[in-house]
């Protein structure tokens, strides 16, 4: 059971000359499906976050195992979990699958910074309550 | 002392609403300094393994640690170090520095498949040399 | 009145250090307007074209016009039109909308090239057809 | 004879499923043109223009003609010309070469606008003067 799941189709832009997924389109696939967590179920997109928390939420660490190359027109599935809420950081798992097939794992944190000076900040109240509001309700 | 450098600026390109590097176009960046240490250190492109070798090398690991966000216009040099030649991967370190800050340090692991059919093949023993000369000249 | 509309949101991914869209994002979300409409409503997919029919389709001119900028989550509407279809080529015309403003128009012409040598090719009868059959249907 | 060369290799990045390079990555290239010509021709940076002038440069109109595909691993040189300098926008022509092939060639103008409500803006005199020292030192 995934808490979210973003669907995409591999794009004539994502492929490469050895006419496979280009893999650091993987990582925008990632980010896409990040950015849309926040947004659909946590409540809060990047541009609010940005915006008006004045706060970032860059990547810290990544952790990936590729398993089967995917091809043009691949219908693939961001499967994400919450794995952990710490007090400035978030980590995801993210398995991508396509049909029965898992493409690619992933392991990803990232941390709550303030806009301005790129220093860590823990997460604002409403923030964290909304983000374990998004878990009760994924499970 | 790293087998292979590669400088490059950030770029308009590579930056994000938050003002930073976009962290795809790092691994972008990782893909880069690999491709041109097959083409410049162990004397093989990519396009030649592709075309006359009929071999691929895609990724299928990677573990990425960020430690400072890059900013527009930072110079970024991508420092290469091969740590195994197997019999069918090859796996790299890679830091990324700018000025005396780490900003970025990933291990990956490339493999050889056969183009076609996408299977893992042993790398062809003429490479295996040529992986090993360029190692002995950049120590 | 559009022969084909395809919706998107500008993602963090699109976006750049000045804080709108980078134009070069653009081009992309043209070209997976044509993927689309070649897909869906032409009944052969880039992949099929490539794949099966052994022909190409790239691009030989574009004309584009930017009329106000797009901002990070703005709901984009790429609004395509059929403006003439060629022996070998193909042109299009693509508003882009975001709520009542429109922020792109382009004109683009693709050509039909034999895959392997990519020299012009005249479209085969059955695409033609379809192409025109997919404009009677959108009118 | 151009007024700015800029010379880049097609890379792996920059190709897609059909082979050769996937068009959106030449704007891109234009781009970094247009970017090296302000930082090391017209001696402003869009660093420095974004963050110092407040001024943003956004691209206008674009017209673009494609005569042969480029493939991976072929140099190409951006070679750049400035054909009108106006009170509030810059104009040049690109036209990106292979050998003696001419791959692409591109009429672009960008105009000034101020950062942070995207208005037009006239061009500080500083940077009208600094454009135009380029133009005759290049001459």
């Amino acid at each position: 059971m995934a808490d979210f799941v973003r669907q995409s189709k591999v794009r004539f832009s994502d492929t490469d000359y050895a006419g496979i997924i280009f893999y650091p389109r993987y990582f925008e696939g990632l980010n896409a499906t990040v950015e849309d967590w926040f947004a659909e179920c946590a409540g809060v997109s990047f541009r609010t976050l940005l915006d008006e928390y004045r706060l970032g939420s860059p990547l810290v660490s990544i952790e990936t195992t590729f398993m089967k190359p995917s091809r043009l027109e691949d219908i693939l599935e961001y499967r994400l979990n919450v794995s952990r809420i710490g007090a400035s950081s978030i980590t995801f798992k993210i398995e991508t699958i396509c049909g029965n097939e898992t493409r690619m794992r992933a392991t990803l944190t990232h941390v709550c910074v303030q806009r301005d000076v790129s220093e860590s900040a823990p997460w604002p109240e409403a923030l964290r309550k909304q983000f374990n509001e998004a878990l009760s309700e994924a499970q």
